[in-house]
């Protein structure tokens, strides 16, 4: 599978890939091993720092991972990842290898252990920020310190979870540029 | 603007309209007034209680509302919304009466105060269930205690806010379900 080439992307601008949805691969890394799952509940939540919220299920085998290495990578997968985006949340890393078993390529990150996947389109390294809330709802709160993003193509194709084993793919752009007021185009 | 009929629909599966990450318009009401506002950063959190983590700035007038009132709806627009959703984006609730202002039609809600917005696809009554995070994130988590959508069409075309003036939508769907394992297509 290609592997598209990065440029680092400003930490501050990552709502552009983060606030349409998409289901992200969560890459971790602990005592030498890896592991990956795919993540649908995770939202926006600061530019600068830029903070993203995440629910981490604690009978997943990378909630213990990230809780211990106290860093993860998001990852964006694009259509071209559909299959093994499904076949990374029916396995467990308990179990296997996800990076040998589905042919992922591990990038070594700048600023976390935990490896970048290769063939996602974007990659963002996050350290733990705040677990207040990890106890209650498995709630973490990650601050994304090093971003990685293909600059083309320009709008990738993400995938949008609905549940029932259906994706939405997005689609079509408008741009009403125009209409907003310039305070509200930052950043 | 067209109203479309609404049907109850389960909390547990609201997942379905919020994952993917559309951008929605939360109404509120406190003391009489009603103030609307549009929202790009909230997260499922759990199926049952229905959670839904949002942040809402401290700058909007709809966040004293919302606090006082310990109540909202999240409404979710389709693209025949989109330049009302930015209109929304562009003004304060401090200066106009939104619903007036838009040619919005508030429907009367089951379990809250704030009012539904019926030209929206669906409409989720909220409660405010923890405010923890408030003070230092502007981060909520609601309780969505009733939830209406309109069972046509099936797949709305939903906006999906990146920034600068820009919205991806909704595309073409992708179906995958008989590769999942039957344990991870619930609810």
């Amino acid at each position: 599978m290609a592997i598209p080439k990065k440029k680092d992307f400003l930490v501050e601008k990552i709502r552009r890939y983060l606030e349409p949805g998409p289901t992200v691969l969560v890459s971790s890394s602990w005592r030498g091993r890896t592991d990956i799952m795919t993540m649908g509940w995770h939202m926006m939540m600061e530019f600068s720092p830029a903070l993203v919220g995440c629910v981490i299920s604690e009978s997943n085998h990378s909630f213990r991972m990230i809780r211990r290495s106290r860093e993860c990578v998001i990852n964006i997968p694009t259509t071209a990842l559909t299959d093994i985006v499904v076949k990374i949340g029916n396995t467990s890393g308990d179990e296997i290898d996800k990076f040998a078993e589905f042919g992922l390529t591990p990038v070594e990150a700048s600023k976390v252990s935990a490896p970048l996947i290769g063939e996602c389109h974007a990659n963002f390294e996050c350290r733990l920020k705040d677990d207040t809330l990890v106890r209650k709802y498995n709630f973490f709160i990650f601050e994304v310190v090093k971003a990685h993003v293909a600059p083309r193509p320009k709008i990738p194709r993400t995938l949008h979870y609905t549940g029932d084993g259906i994706f939405m793919t997005s689609g079509r752009s408008i741009n009403r540029r125009k209409m907003f007021l310039p305070e509200m185009l930052k950043p």
